[in-house]
């Protein structure tokens, strides 16, 4: 497994990294919010412990289960190595949840009154590199080969404003709907989880920033994949999650890419 | 103005440069097709000296054009030194066109059998650093100050496989047509050019790619300029068509901003 980090220092985490980059497979596997790192010159923005290992700060667990599903589809993984609070790649610069002052119910004091000079520098350190390597390893891979299919890999939380949430698996699309109706297509026929399309957000939600920036342009085949956190809360959990996951995406990419479709089983 | 050239090598011309790149107006100004250099190690593909002055290779009189536009409208300029020959940055890797075989009637014989290592290092060498350069000036303005709005520079050529082209300035859009209507709109009211929506080509056509991957993820405002290149033979006529697209373009700008939009006016 070769790693290509990206460091802001030499102490910090890497911002991005790069496994796998020479994988075979057709998959490019994206983790955005895979850390929960508040590394200098940033820090804890001024969140307590508890708010810096909670479900606002990163994917709880789906770092675990992109690396365990980029193994078992041979395929790269790309994933970040600083909080979303301190940048939300899966958001452009001008949103206003690429430094979110706020997130569920709580304030992220650090974030507050934000100067341009602050912004610009978040974006140069953690942005634009994270972006720039991601399009590189599909480029790349477009370059040479069959094209890529991009899955970006995220969890969710269990309850939301103090509502629970019955979907287990949510499976979002942004322009092209393609491989997410495959995937939702494969995932009920081959398992008990609740897969529901475009819950527990949508691409109306401004989550599917990174497809939109990667793949629709570049004409890849794309899906964001969203689990709910409590069924990932070990590697054990995350290992066994990935092995039910990765025959879904190779069936539903074999599905659409197949030159006589299969006919709808109702 | 401030020039970051990004070179192969010390001796190869810049594959980007960015000029301006603190200017304060709105717009960025990209200009993919500026160059016909050949430079090592790619060299002039088995092309005659004709066929690398003549628009296969480049867009005669577009720099001229964009750099004067630039200044203009106070504006950064992003432009390419490197023929579209050898990789058209305004195509995708996996494009026929990134890398094209053929131009108009002429076989590129340098592209023939190209394998997929030497489609790969032009990959790297090219295309990446163009759009990572135009991005990372996109992204610096959108984190600090009011979105920019990104416009293309390109010219055509008055005959195309033998037959004249009667239009003179072509107004192409991505997905959002907004900023291409409204430009339209201005230059029938200030010009007499002979000015068509979508003309000579189209999305359809495949050369909008820099606008779909640089603007439209991003929610910018974008529009590709089309110039007939015997309307830009010279300076003084590169000079004279900026000072007549400038206002234009921020004409066109402030009517699709106002809050009150202006009425029509039939």
């Amino acid at each position: 497994m070769t790693a290509q980090p990206i460091r802001t220092a030499p102490t910090a985490p890497a911002v991005v990294t790069v496994e796998n980059p020479d994988a075979k497979g057709r998959f490019v596997i994206c983790c955005e919010h895979a850390s929960n790192a508040f590394p200098a010159p940033w820090g804890n923005l001024g969140l307590t412990e508890q708010q810096q290992s909670a479900h606002i700060a990163w994917d709880p667990g789906a770092l675990g289960l992109a690396r365990a599903l980029a193994g078992a589809l041979d395929a790269p993984l790309v994933h970040a190595g600083v909080s979303r609070l301190v940048y939300d790649i899966n958001r452009p610069p001008h949103s206003r949840g690429a430094m979110a002052v706020q997130s569920e119910v709580h304030a992220v004091p650090g974030n507050i009154g934000l100067g341009a000079a602050a912004r610009l520098a978040r974006t140069e350190a953690i942005y634009l590199p994270f972006h720039d390597a991601l399009r590189a390893v599909l480029a790349r891979r477009a370059a040479t080969g069959p094209l890529p299919v991009l899955a970006t890999v995220h969890s969710f939380t269990p309850v939301w404003h103090g509502r629970p949430r019955a979907v287990e698996f949510g499976i979002i699309h942004d322009a092209d709907p393609t491989l997410a109706r495959a995937v939702l297509a494969q995932a009920r026929a081959r398992t008990r989880l609740d897969a529901r399309l475009n819950e527990p957000y949508s691409a109306a939600d401004e989550v599917t920033h990174t497809l939109a920036l990667q793949a629709t342009p570049m004409g890849l085949r794309n899906v964001m994949l969203e689990i709910r956190n409590d069924l990932l809360q070990g590697d054990a959990d995350q290992r066994q999650m990935a092995a039910t996951l990765a025959p879904i995406l190779q069936a539903a990419l074999a599905a659409i890419e197949s030159p006589e479709p299969a006919k709808a089983s109702h």
